[in-house]
This record gives structure tokens, C-alpha cells and sequence, in this order.
């Protein structure tokens, strides 16, 4: 294929625009990526929202297809379990898979940052900052911007436009939203978040088990933990904004934010007694699901959270557009490098695997904040566990399914129901509970594998 | 209340923004209407989408409560029941309910026009066409505009502002859909639609019997008649676009046409052996729905399809649109004329029913296109037919509830279900069938009434 004639824009410059102009420019494609924002390697404030993200199999696959698995691991941390904090300021303690299977916290900001060095850099992509796309010329391939510092308004002739600009997508809500058959909805959760930074102990070591995502489980609401290289820990709470107990209206003045730690969180209290004056460093912020189908529009693709944005609770949304490119560019591939065909088979491909993803995503809601303290829950996964013990090359949970495999998510989510229900069944039959021996686990088990729950 | 001195604007000149105005300027507001279009009422080309349409109890009502049902009785047609057209040229008529209960067909444009005639004529507000709206701040009460024929940019500053401006509402894509915690989807079905004019006989006369609704359901896709007052019918057939034996995408030539309607529709064929050639005077067209909440942003309030377009198969769209206008005055007057504590009423009060309004019209479609052909379906609805002539002021079936009282519709939706099922089991345990003798089925409905189906 002749790329270099090939002329590509890329609108977005986060973490899935960075990443597909690493995959284009690589290729030998002309690329021109545009960002509505300043260049964050300059001003070193964090882009987008979150502070840390989860990579797991799915982003890594991404990233070592393309060959830049290894620069990312040098700035990422492994994770390779959940700790949960109880009220009483007891401590549970779930791996996350077996061996060495673990998720890794990483900045936004450096993640971010390093994907547009190598893009720029490494494969000379061209990034354009404070340019804010007004519309996409779908048919012609013609993206309009507007120099945010300038005030002037440009435009760029390109072969093909991707839109990677995020879950409030301009390129999506100017040139998509109001084609005739265009389906759409944002939906937001009752539930906001706030970020707070829980700093290192004065010699710079963690104040937490740092090979572990720390979540304190308290039904309704919940915070949780990630590390970062500098021995702080990103905890983000998740909470209603109103209308409960415990909820973002009710938490106004420092002494509310102090008597709500220590009532609900006594152990990180005492580990960050000064959070009502860090309450205000991070934005309350909302949290919503974006679908949207179709995803092309003749010369114009959506990619990552501009197609497909979640809420946070299974640590996707960045995995999945990662993923969005090693699948688009697959396609690409194995369609003789036909723009218009790849796009159309990535779409219909990838919709309905994102719809899963997405359902994903909110169910995991209720597992993080809630059934992890569940005492029937807890079993069910003892005896997943066990299972994934005894036969791990055969059998996976759905958390692993998703976490640590590249199963489509939509088969990921077919599969975790049905194996749920085996479970329960078999709790039930065997009379299993947390005081069953492991030789009883292991002979319900054995009739689970006699009937076919797994083909070993 | 001193209803002169408060300037309101009401963006969409539609049937409800019209007759909204009716409801302001009878009131004695000062009303400035702001219309995208040309005024209908000179050039007689009709605006908006379908060209007749069915009113129904909630849509008098509100005509009613302002006093001008009578004017608009003027130009409606009684349709008493459905009569149903089969493959084999017989027809079977269901009456929609008992003595004179009817819907009624009305012409948009005339209806329309004669709103407008209203509102601008007896009441005194100011209609001004071909302004299309650009944006609203809602905080400030400031409407702008773009006008179509001279191009200039021109803004009206009000106290409130009424966006009845329809299912792609300027007013609310610009002014409500980026604010946070704006929940919206537009959600197109598989299905368009497609206007066919049933001229009258030579003589002027109808070609079907004008006081019924037509329906040729034929499973997957269906034909509709409506009468209009010259002896002419606007048919609308409902078919999916693709992937079917019968879709649009497999009508494309005159003879593709023929062929169709004589094998589907061989007694409206013979009606007009010319369909064909009136194909193309209509286009072929989508349906959506809509939904969003709130509907409510500081000074801007939605009204109308603008904040619940609905698919048309249970006749609710505009009647829906004008329950919007009596709910929203009835919240006025009881909140001692406060607009901001009305809007706030309203919008709690009507989502929930607009939302079943919306499962209503999803729900119908099937009973429309499938059902009513259905054995199991015609015997249920004989039963029920039954029921609400032997306890007519006691027992509604739900085509009943949502057309002939103001029943809110998610009660209806509710009721209807339990009603449905309540009448399934008792066909099944008294083994009624079609050729049950009147007393059976009569003893059978005693039976329920004992057991509390209705409190007479």
C-alpha cells in the first residue's frame, strides 16, 4: 500500500487519538492529529478527567500489537488483587486472577503524554493543539477548526477523519447527531465522583498495600484506591449526588466531610485526617453512558469513548478504545486495505461487543460498591476462584473473561451469566457454605466439570 | 394576575406551539411566536410530517378547557372503530368503543391553521415566520434567531420561553442537550412510512366507509386509510426499510410497486390501480422516538414532541402534545400562577406518562400490524369488548383509557397489563373460544367481577 500519499486526520489527541495516530503514522500514513486543548506536555495539567486508569489485557494487547507495550510498562504499576476495608477497619483480601494476572494503574497524564511522544516523535504524526473541531465535511473528508487562541478558523482536506475526541464527541454532536436514522443516547447515573490525592508518608513510602486496588464497599457509595509511582494513592469516592443519607449535598462544610470519614471510613481517616481540606483540590464530577449507532459516516469513524463512553466501574473505557484500534486496524488489514470496508465490518463487530462492555460496566457497579461485602457473593467467587484454580486454563471468571482475556466482551457477559447461575445451583445442591471443607468444594465442583461446565 | 406586563415567547408554531398561544394570549400574556417555517396558512403546503391525524379524548380535552373544541369539531371526522381489510378482500370491524365513542381525523394543516387563526386573530399573538431559532439563554430569558429570507440575526428577550418546536427541537439541541445531567436519546425504528393519497369517486364519494380507520395488517407491515372531507383517504403504508421480503428497499419500480399491491393489497389495488404513479408525491420517511429529561432549564421549558416525540401507532403524538398544554396551565393556576414551581410540577408529573405514552405507541404497533389478526388477540378483545358493555362506566379497556379518558397514561399502561391478564386466565380456565355461547362468556365475566376485576 502506498500510505505516505495517504492523508489521515485524527480529532482527539487523548488516549485512543494517540494511540491510533501511533498505528497510522507507524503504517506510513500522513497524520495530522488536532486537540481541542493546549499540549498537556507543556502545562502538565491532566487532560479529560480522571487521574489513573486500570490498564488491563485488552489496552496491553493494543499497545503490543503496535509494538509499545514495553515503554508503557515502565510507567505502570501492577494491581494484583482487590483489598476491601471493612467498617470495623478489618481487611479482605481477593486476587484479582491466578499467578501473576493483574491490572495496572497508570496516569492519564503520562500515558497520555507518552503515546503522543511516540506518535510525534518516534512516527513524526503531526499534533495541532487548541484547535476545536466546528464540523466534519463527511463526504470530503474536510475537518473544520476554530484556533481557540487565534480565533481562526481552519480547515483540513484529509482521506479519511477519526473522531477520538471523547464522550462529548464535537466531530459526533456537529456532523453525526442529526443524520436521519442516527440512534444516540447519553445517559447519566445518579451518581457522581471526587477525586482525592492521599499523599505519601514523609519518607515516600505508601500508606496502603500498593500492589492492590483498595475499595471501601459501603453499599450506596464507596471509595476506592489506585497507587501511583510516587507513593501517593488516587482514591476516588463515588456517591450519590442527592436524595440519601450519605450524598454530595449532604457534604457542604469540612466539618460534614470530617464526621462523614470518620463515620463511614474510621481506617482512611486516620490515614488522611487533613481530606475536608483536600475535599475542594478535585471537581464533583458526573458520570454517564454514551450509545450511539452508526459509527461511520462515509470518510468519518468514531473511536473510544466519542462511540462508546461508560461509567468507570469495570475499569474499561480506556481498554475498550484502545481496543477499538487493534480491532479497526485488523480489519484494515484483513480487507486489503479498504478504508470503507474495514469500517463498516469494525462497527458492526464492535457494537454490539461495546453494548456489552457498557452493561458491563453498570452491573460491575453494584459488584464493587455492594456485593463485595456480600457474604453469598463472596462464596460464589470462593468457588470460582477454586475452580480457576484447579482448572485454569479452562475455566474463567467473568472478571478474568473481561480483564485478562480479549473474548469479545458481549460472549464475556453471555458466558459470566450462565457460569453464575452453574455456581449458584451447585452452592445449592451441595449445601456448600463458608464452612464447607475445600475437599467438599472440590467434589461439587468435579460434578459441576462431570456435566460439562467446562471441557478440559 | 397582571398578565400584560409579562412577555412570553413560545418557539414552534406547530400544533401545539400554537395552540399554546391560545392558552397565554386568551390568558392575556403578551405572545410573540417564532415559527422556522413560512406561514402554512399562504403558500397551503403542509407543514410537518404526516397529513392527517387522529384526535382523541386528552386532545379535545385541552381544546375544550380553552374553549375552542367546538371550532375545531368544525373540520374533525368521527371514525367509530377499525375496520380491517384481509388478504382474501373480506373485512372484519371492531368498534373502539361503546355508543358514539370515536377518534377523530383532522387535517394538520387545517387544524394547524386554524389554531394560528385563533391564537393571532380572537387572542392577539403575534405570529413571525421563516425565524429559526439558534439558541435560548435560559437564565436571561433571550431567544435568538436567525431569519431565513433576510438572513439577519435578531433576539427577543422574554420572561419565558416555551420550546414547542418538535421532535429535533433547535431550541433544545442548542440550549438543554450539553448541560450536565441532561438524560436524551432519539431512537429510530426499523420501520418508515410512506403517504399515499386515496383520491374520492368521480363523484365525490368515498371508496371505504369514511367513519372507520383502515387497517390492511399484514404481519411485518401494514396499511393505514384515514377519510379526509373531500371523499379522498391518506393512506400511510408502514413497512421496514431493508432486510425483509417486503421492504421498502424491494420497491423501487413502478412495476415492483404494482406487483407488491396486488399481491398484499389486492382489494386496494383494485381501489387504485394508479398507486403506483402516486408513489414518489410523498417521500419515504423515518420514525423516532425521543426521550429526555429534564425538560425544565431555569427559564426555557420543553413542550410537545420537543420533549417526547413518539411513533404515531397508537394516534397519541399530538394529543399527548396538547395534554402537555392542560397539564402545564392546570400546574400554573395551582401554583398560584409561579412559573418556575408550575414547570417543576409538570415535568414530574408528565415524564413518567409521556414515557408510557412512548411504551404505548411501541407496544401498538405490533397490535396494529400483527395482532389484530391474530385469533388469540381478537378473542381476548371480544371478551373485553364484553366486559366494558356490560360494565361500560366501570370497566375501560386500554385502548379505552388512553382514548377516551385523561386516565394518566402510565396508569393505563399498568391497569391494561393486569386487565390483559386477568381476561387470558379467565379464557383459559373457563375454556372460552370463538364459538362460546354469549351466556358462557357472560358467566365467565361474572366470575371475574366477583373476584374484584372491577368495582362496580
Amino acid at each position: 500500500m502506498e500510505n505516505k500519499s495517504k492523508n489521515m486526520t485524527v480529532v482527539g489527541a487523548g488516549l485512543v487519538g494517540s494511540l491510533w495516530a501511533v498505528y497510522l503514522a507507524k503504517a506510513g500514513f500522513n497524520v495530522n492529529v488536532f486537540e481541542r486543548r493546549s499540549d498537556m506536555r507543556l502545562n502538565q495539567s491532566a487532560a479529560g478527567k480522571s487521574i489513573n486508569l486500570a490498564l488491563s489485557f485488552r489496552g496491553w494487547k493494543a499497545l503490543d500489537d503496535i509494538g509499545i507495550g514495553d515503554s508503557i510498562r515502565e510507567i505502570a504499576l501492577p494491581m494484583l488483587g482487590r483489598t476491601m476495608h471493612h467498617l470495623d477497619g478489618s481487611t479482605t483480601y481477593q486476587p484479582y486472577g491466578n499467578f501473576d494476572q493483574a491490572i495496572y494503574s497508570v496516569s492519564r497524564a503520562a500515558l497520555n503524554a507518552k503515546l503522543m511522544d511516540i506518535a510525534e516523535k518516534t512516527y513524526f504524526a503531526n499534533f495541532h493543539f487548541d484547535m476545536e473541531c466546528i464540523k466534519v465535511d463527511a463526504e470530503q473528508g474536510v475537518t473544520h477548526f476554530v484556533n481557540k487562541k487565534s480565533n481562526l478558523k481552519l480547515c483540513k482536506q484529509s482521506d479519511v477523519v477519526f473522531a477520538a475526541d471523547g464522550a462529548f464527541s464535537a466531530a459526533r454532536y456537529n456532523s453525526m447527531q442529526k443524520l436521519d436514522m442516527f440512534d444516540y443516547s447519553q445517559q447519566y447515573i445518579q451518581d457522581g465522583y471526587r477525586e482525592i490525592l492521599l499523599p505519601a508518608n514523609p519518607n515516600g513510602s505508601y500508606k496502603l498495600t500498593k500492589d492492590s486496588l483498595h475499595i471501601w464497599p459501603r453499599g450506596r457509595f464507596m471509595l476506592i484506591a489506585l497507587p501511583n509511582f510516587d507513593g501517593s494513592f488516587t482514591c476516588t469516592l463515588f456517591m450519590p449526588f442527592k436524595n440519601h443519607t450519605h450524598c454530595f449535598e449532604n457534604l457542604k462544610s469540612k466539618k460534614q466531610v470530617n464526621n462523614f470519614f470518620k463515620e463511614v471510613f474510621p481506617d482512611f481517616f486516620e490515614l488522611m485526617p487533613q481530606v475536608a481540606e483536600a475535599w475542594n483540590e478535585h471537581p464533583l464530577s458526573s458520570l454517564a453512558l454514551i450509545r450511539c449507532f452508526p459509527w461511520v459516516n462515509k470518510n468519518l469513524v468514531l473511536l473510544g469513548d466519542a462511540a462508546h463512553a461508560t461509567v468507570p466501574f469495570f475499569g474499561q473505557g480506556m481498554n475498550a478504545g484502545f481496543e477499538d484500534c487493534s480491532v479497526l486496524w485488523e480489519q484494515f488489514v484483513d480487507n486489503q486495505y479498504d478504508w470503507n470496508k474495514a469500517f463498516e465490518r469494525y462497527q458492526l463487530k464492535r457494537k454490539p461487543n461495546t453494548d456489552a462492555m457498557q452493561d458491563l460496566s453498570l452491573l460491575n457497579y453494584v459488584v464493587m460498591r455492594d456485593k463485595v461485602a456480600d457474604n453469598d457473593f463472596l462464596l460464589l467467587q470462593k468457588v470460582e476462584r477454586r475452580i480457576n484454580f484447579l482448572y485454569p486454563q479452562h475455566y474463567f471468571p467473568l472478571y478474568a473473561m473481561v480483564s485478562f482475556t480479549n473474548i469479545p466482551y458481549k460472549t464475556a457477559l453471555v458466558k459470566g451469566k450462565e457460569q453464575e447461575e452453574l455456581i449458584k445451583k451447585c452452592i445449592i445442591a451441595h449445601q456448600i457454605t463458608h464452612d464447607s471443607s475445600l475437599e467438599d468444594i472440590d467434589n461439587a465442583i468435579h460434578v459441576l466439570v462431570e456435566n460439562g461446565l467446562i471441557h478440559s
